[in-house]
């Protein structure tokens, strides 16, 4: 894969978390926080970690920014500071920039300001721990679309020793199994005569009604 | 879908995602807040909500939280008052016990006062964030296991009008296309025939190197 | 005149010394602020004055906001309010929203949030006040192009009894005298008879070097 | 131009304005700020820029304030601060000290102190603002005396290629229009036969009456 | 003696002082503050106290205080409020306004202001308690002029059953006794007879190197 | 006179200007604050000035305060660190240790804690204010005894070449003049035949009453 | 026993914690604390709480204070107002005044005001836990003078089954076992057939040295 | 005694009079506190003192604290603080560590973490002092059981002279005197001529009610 260079503005939770990750994935990674400690915490976790104030527009030609791949403002707080250093990056040149938002009205000036793409973390993770929260099998989940979903469930212990076959989802719910995790490997497209085990993981496909309508079936069970 | 009682401490942005999401999916949902106009504000979007200090055990006697199936202890910065809140809750009985860390050592904190569930919104979303900025074609993936992965991804220019056979990712990569998003629908487990169009996205299952790898041969097409 | 109706943003120095001008020339004014104090002593200078958060929607939208002629943004000292207030009112669909700002970047921001017209107070009257400074005799001036200025000059001593041909500007210094106020009464475009009193002021039009040559020799006189 | 020296106290919007300003015209600056951070902003565009009390009048003599030719108070929201700087100017014999006044109570505490000229920049600038919304061709103006302005207007598209003996201001509103601004440049007195374009830009002189008659008028047409 | 209105703005340890000695001498006093819990001490004390902004003109308008007889600006820790209130009393008319100055440049500011009388309660009560310091036996003491004193001492224990004759100041250091205060009662312009206590307390008028030279010939007796 | 050496513990307005006339008067003073800004002021005006805290006993042994003739706690605003401060002047056994007091309750505190003397400078000053406020001819006066007083008054326009025996003060209101100011000189237990001059000063013992009787009289005549 | 009215000022962990017990004994309890909450969470615990300010004499007074048969000062963290509600409980007679120190210097001044006990929790609950940290066996103990001590100490597995003949600590250390606490009761002056027990608890008389001699020989056979 | 080695984490009053016993006690002492201040004022007292954040892991590791036989964490007024030092100690393998609790909720979650020793010094202080201010003949105990309690009482004065066999508590209280502490020396276990005498100390055991008895006897002979 290209290596590519990033600039994470702000070191918080959510910035060093993906700083750190870029990182892992094989790429560098420009940190700068204005806060001297959060900085020191950095340095060796990130290619180069910086002070520095991001809302001064010298400060960012003098760490050459407009060379960088991509500049996520990762700022915490600050809806202020935030706008301000997201415009300079677009006025800069970077190629893509990605900016959280604290609110909708935040999001909806950096939409305006042609951020190219605008992430609400917490948001989004609120939505997906609520849906893993509702159904104690699901372990995670994909939309597809509006109406499709691919889900991650545990096989719950009233499903042990069953066959697909037996289970028949497609004909029962009109889901299907797509992938079945065992510990002793992945079985993609797992075949009719495939035996579940409590500690399979399944990968299913089909209408959020569909899915919703297998995983009650599990709870009734119990 | 049974309707499930979930109390909610702490509305910021991560507590109150949720919370909506939660009274969205059919459930019933008790927001707690120490602040006034925080509360004002989720009025109408939750089933309840209530200006209190949850850190005082009478409070939580008082509004029944014995009796809710699940209590998330969302509080956004305040490391003390969510351990005080945590032991409260599993104390007064309450089932299921889930709460939002602000660092590891917050963490290992929860986990040794036997919360059910802790979870780390930002880190887990910074990471989620950092695959998508590397893979631009990247929508969402699952981990399976510290192996493998189901990625949705979007089906670049450079493989419009190919069949799957042309391309035959299984072949050249190892990894599986178990779905196809269409805008006309969803086709799984397609055939060899189905041909790619820009506008669909993939669903494969395969190890992390062999959709890296298959990854990479898109990009570098381009 | 047609009565037009403003909404002005903050009532600091700025805000409600253009709110009053506006109801002295005529005009419908709702003046908006935070603090209760400043909207206390606005009521009764203003058609109608509230206290409220514009950066609150609903908030703006009760006001019936929309419905307004024009939008004045004149918050003092807080970029981050100035900004989301400027967009709401964009989006609300009020006819011309015209935005205080505070630096040259959040002077970018909010042209880019297609704000109609961006004024820069402080900034304009620094340069204002400088001119004055630099030429005691200049009382006013409009910049009529890069080259061209009107000046309002006050007669200095050295000029008292000398008539116009006498003075002949045009032919020593290329500008001309198209004004003359004199305590009885203004006279437009002056015969060259016409003589100079210590007390009138003068009305010029020319290049700013031919100007400023005319302003020096006068200097240089006393 | 003979050359003047200036002491600027306080380099806030207003005060940095005017002595880049000041600067630009060819005087000399002695920039004085008890902020460091803003005196490094300034220092390159100002002659000199010092960090200083300049309540402390030890301070003032050692940076040879009483030999400067003005000193402009123009701090931004200190009013003590203001008038105790102020006074010492006076005291130390500074020729002439202009002062930003932030209210009519500190303006007039500044008259008694006898400050050779208080300012009121954003007052003034509120007034100035006013004018122009409420007027959409009035693009500046100066008010000769209470009853007379010169106006700067802006052509509208109903007078396009008109003449000024079609338009003959002077009969029917009773101003004159002393100069014509057009792209190929400026016209003095122009002539009955001059033609106007839509992207001219005419100086009348009138009453205030007669010129808000003439602006409205144009409206009316619209 | 005739009653006066006296209105005292300041109500801390000076200010509450003066406002009980004038009310303890028969005069009526209105006590303004602007902190409730001051105000609330005060009724009672003085003839009427009131919580109020005494750099509201208004305010002071709807007091009555032009028809006071002497406003006193006592007000502790702000030189801001202090100019502003002043030159606001002044305006308004009273007959007499009195303020308190916080340092020396404070004081110059007042008297610009037409203040009638600056006092500096700290500043004086340092000096006279340096005096007594230096001089055990000096009880109290009036500058008549730079030259002449009145010193009121205590008599001390060298001097018991001296008479006048015997001391004789007027020969041995030029000074003279005017008064001795004895437990039986004053005697004024006492006779050489009169014999020394050591309880009376003697009231001395001298340059201020004779009483300095009579104190000291009793420190060296003791 | 011997000199001494002073201790004077916080340099505000009281205490520096105390300690300055301490050294005015010849003697050695110890300036300690511990406020750096405010030590660099006094250095050069009194003796010794260090930054301390003067609450730590080791400090204080450093300084030697043991052999200092006296202290004066001359702290403004903290009564904690008066109280603290004092008795440990006291424990190291300082010859005379005096202390300001901020309240009557602060002051009972110091005397239990056998302060030599407890001084109320703001309180004593608005009692001598308010005598001068209500006495216009008053200049200033010493308190004898409960019922006497000297004081020292202007003469007043209406007494004009009045002789004593004339004015008769003793016959008519019981007080006696004991001194006379004059331009040229001090006059001690002026006689009979002595005239006054409006720009002379008189000097006064007797009663309140006395007094007070013959000020109105002359109020009287205005 | 005789039933006792105490007032005690401070309800914070030390206070509070006072109260309760002196309740628990049959006491009245007259909580006073400035803040409210602490207030709210008293009542019910003590015979009376109130919001009050104790350094306010008139407050006291309205609270019959003078009437209590004690009060007891425990003011968590504000030495001044220890010192002044201090003071004034002993002005107003209050029979019996303790107070909390919280520092050697606090303590002092404290006394100088004749309060008549002087308490350090913190410093004397430090020193007690010292003890009983150096030795694990050493449950409580009290120090009858310098050298005797009281040790209340569990029996160490060590001497399971041992009668005090066999162990015999008068003849080997000096020191006595004054009595026995065993599950089915106390022996009081045990004689030297007792048998020791794992769970019991001896209470040993004896000079420090003699116990920790004791305890030493326990710790060595561990 | 064997030397131990004790980490003290927080060194205010409690923290810091715990460490100079310990050393007293002839221990090693690490005291670790983030205050610069507090940390100087306590080198020389114990063995060594260090400024260290003890929230942070790798602080902990280099300062060895892994090697301690305990660790004390005596953070004064920080929850948060305290539970995640306490968490470290513990995992870090610390031998035994002790916590201070500032409430029941904090040393609820303190036991969770498995801390060795929650200490509530303030809670327990208060009640050993409630029952000192009951008694005032109680100079100290220790509660043995729920029931019994061995009291330490001064002798009042109505016993005095008396023998034990005519004040015989045993027969009359059912509580025995196990020793008596007299300005000669301790007698142990005291015979029944053994006389009283009002400087003597008593030490008695019995049950709380029999004590309680005792003493109320002999307050009424007061």
């Amino acid at each position: 894969m290209e290596l590519q260079q990033f600039a994470v503005v702000g070191m918080g939770r959510f910035g060093s978390s993906l700083a750190k990750e870029l990182v892992r994935l094989g790429h560098q990674v420009l940190g700068i926080d204005k806060d001297e400690e959060v900085v020191a915490d950095m340095t060796g976790m990130v290619t180069h970690a910086v002070v520095a104030d991001a809302t001064d527009e010298d400060v960012l030609r003098s760490l050459g920014i407009r060379n960088f791949d991509c500049a996520i403002v990762a700022i915490g707080d600050d809806i202020q500071t935030s706008i301000l250093v997201s415009i300079q990056m677009k006025e800069l040149g970077v190629k893509k920039v990605v900016a959280k938002a604290l609110s909708d009205l935040h999001g909806r000036v950096l939409e305006r300001l042609d951020v190219d793409r605008v992430i609400y973390p917490e948001r989004d993770m609120g939505i997906r721990v609520a849906h893993q929260l509702v159904s104690p099998n699901l372990l995670d989940y994909i939309e597809l679309s509006k109406e499709y979903t691919i889900a991650e469930l545990s096989v719950p212990g009233c499903m042990q020793g069953m066959s697909l076959k037996e289970l028949n989802p497609r004909a029962r719910f009109g889901c299907s199994i797509v992938a079945l995790n065992k510990p002793e490997g992945i079985i993609i497209a797992p075949s009719a005569e495939a035996v579940l085990d409590e500690r399979d993981i399944m990968v299913m496909i089909g209408t959020n009604n569909q899915i919703e309508d297998f995983e009650e079936s599990i709870m009734l069970k119990k």
